[in-house]
């Protein structure tokens, strides 16, 4: 990793226990540099807001990269794992094995739609939206992005964080149409568009707190794509970009074929919400993100920043104190 | 369609009903041609090779075309949604929203691999395998061709069959290897490239019945390359295909990490058959192409060897009388 220009000190902080084999993989990878690792505690809480007034971010000029990027893969094959068990009705045939039911009905083609054609909104281009529609495009759809700000320009079209090798969309040239926007009627243009599928992958702000309420769910609905199937609402960001309510009427008077929620309003969702019977939604509590390579991609992109240092180069997925991200 | 070229006579023969409006569509696409529909009865049944018996196949050179092609979207997506399922374990996360409970254990990672690096070895690279191949391609997978006939050429790997518009793999650029034989050896061989996945995609022939047996099932296990996750097994061909007994075994020993199959030995599969209960295996009863898109695009191929009649040019998903498919 680059000889004399090599960094003097690297610390890794993790939000859990390194494993000792981890460890002694870093130090070996590292070995020019002085490696320490720092973990916060398991249960024991931390402040809100803990990383972003530590001394280091606010007092220094110390590089601190992000792990950004990862999240693809995983967020990803959730996705599209709940699109394909909500179109191709996998809970009938998981029931039918359970008990040992052969269930074809001569004849039947099946009551359902495949993927082929259909028109995916996303939210939200970032990596993880980026790898979603990469997926997309080989199941044979059209996707549609949308953005905060303008990407008029190919160039500006790049995602230029860490991306996981060989997957999302490095050139921004899977779009078939670009939008964008900050403001609720940019957003309400883009529902409009003709979807099959809306997938929201924002943050979390005051701009984007109840994004979808019952006005946009109607006008998703619409001007929904397919000439059979209403839309289908993936929501990968946070519980409270929905307004939870109205999507549950939507879901009961079928203005919506469907949702995959991967998070809801509030967390833990309680026992007794009307959420969870909703007709055609499937609830998974705030796991997309998981995986075994969660922490090996966050070492991929240290490495990866490391190898840049010794060089001189811009790191990527450099965090910008300006913007707190 | 073509005009003084066209047709006169188009015959459509269904195993099954056709629908009014159906029929009104295909009469107003081929109003140049004089169109007449003839479906068989459904329950009752049919002679065993019926069709292949059939005077118009063996006593005349009338033009028959297949539905070959039609089936790669609903197949491809029934296996992946299968493999996700799988490494992400679904089920969980189904009963627990039955249950309605919120089951996220703080810190935990998840114990699951996602697919990114994983490699697919595809046994029969027709329409079917073809999609599995661009669905695997975009979740980061590498491909691994096998088919009967070699195919050393660029030309050689092209997909000449009707092909579902914006899926598939045309070109066969795909593949990072291509592997051939009709001998077990070279099945042999191609199980030892070092798999993660398997996925039977050919006919049933003497040659493949019980392709995948004790012996089989071991060289792909003890060749496997990821470095954690043993191969999962795919059959979307015939239940025949693979020794239901060998892989029972292998499921529960721990050789296999998991199957997903759409056909069994036999089908039905009796209710009291081990394979139901085996571990980590996901049965369907012979439905992965079902969908609605089933009888458009059989038509969609009609309509396009009308218009290639109608110019002289030849025709797609010709039926070769001396191969018998």
């Amino acid at each position: 990793m680059g000889g004399e220009k090599a960094p003097e000190r690297v610390i890794i902080v993790l939000h859990r226990p390194i494993p000792e084999d981890v460890q002694a993989e870093i130090r070996h990878k590292f070995a020019d540099a002085e490696v320490s690792f720092y973990n916060s505690e398991l249960g024991v809480p931390v402040p809100p807001d803990h990383l972003s007034q530590h001394p280091i971010l606010r007092e220094s000029d110390i590089h601190v990269t992000t792990s950004s990027g990862i999240h693809g893969p995983p967020i990803a094959e959730w996705t599209v794992m709940n699109w394909l068990v909500s179109s191709r009705k996998y809970a009938e045939t998981y029931e039918a094995q359970k008990a040992h039911q052969w269930q074809n009905k001569n004849g039947d083609v099946g009551g359902f739609h495949d993927q082929v054609g259909k028109r995916v909104g996303i939210l939200g281009y970032g990596s993880i939206g980026r790898q979603i529609a990469r997926v997309s495009q080989a199941l044979g759809m059209t996707v549609h992005a949308y953005t905060a700000s303008p990407r008029p320009t190919p160039e500006s079209r790049h995602d230029h964080g860490y991306i996981v090798p060989g997957t999302g969309d490095p050139d921004g040239s899977i779009p078939a149409s670009w939008h964008h926007g900050t403001d609720r009627e940019s957003i309400r243009k883009f529902l409009a568009v003709g979807l099959d599928h809306l997938v929201i992958s924002l943050p979390l702000t005051p701009q984007t707190t109840y994004l979808l309420s019952e006005e946009e769910i109607t006008i998703l609905s619409e001007n929904s794509h397919h000439h059979a199937s209403k839309p289908y609402v993936t929501n990968i960001s946070r519980g409270k970009v929905i307004d939870q309510k109205a999507l549950v009427d939507a879901l009961h008077s079928g203005v919506l074929g469907g949702a995959a929620l991967d998070v809801t309003d509030p967390e833990p969702l309680p026992e007794d919400d009307p959420l969870w019977d909703a007709p055609n939604v499937q609830i998974s509590p705030h796991i997309s993100s998981r995986g075994k390579e969660y922490i090996p991609r966050s070492l991929d992109i240290l490495k990866v920043n490391l190898g840049r240092l010794a060089k001189g180069e811009p790191l990527i997925n450099d965090y910008k104190r300006d913007k707190g991200y």
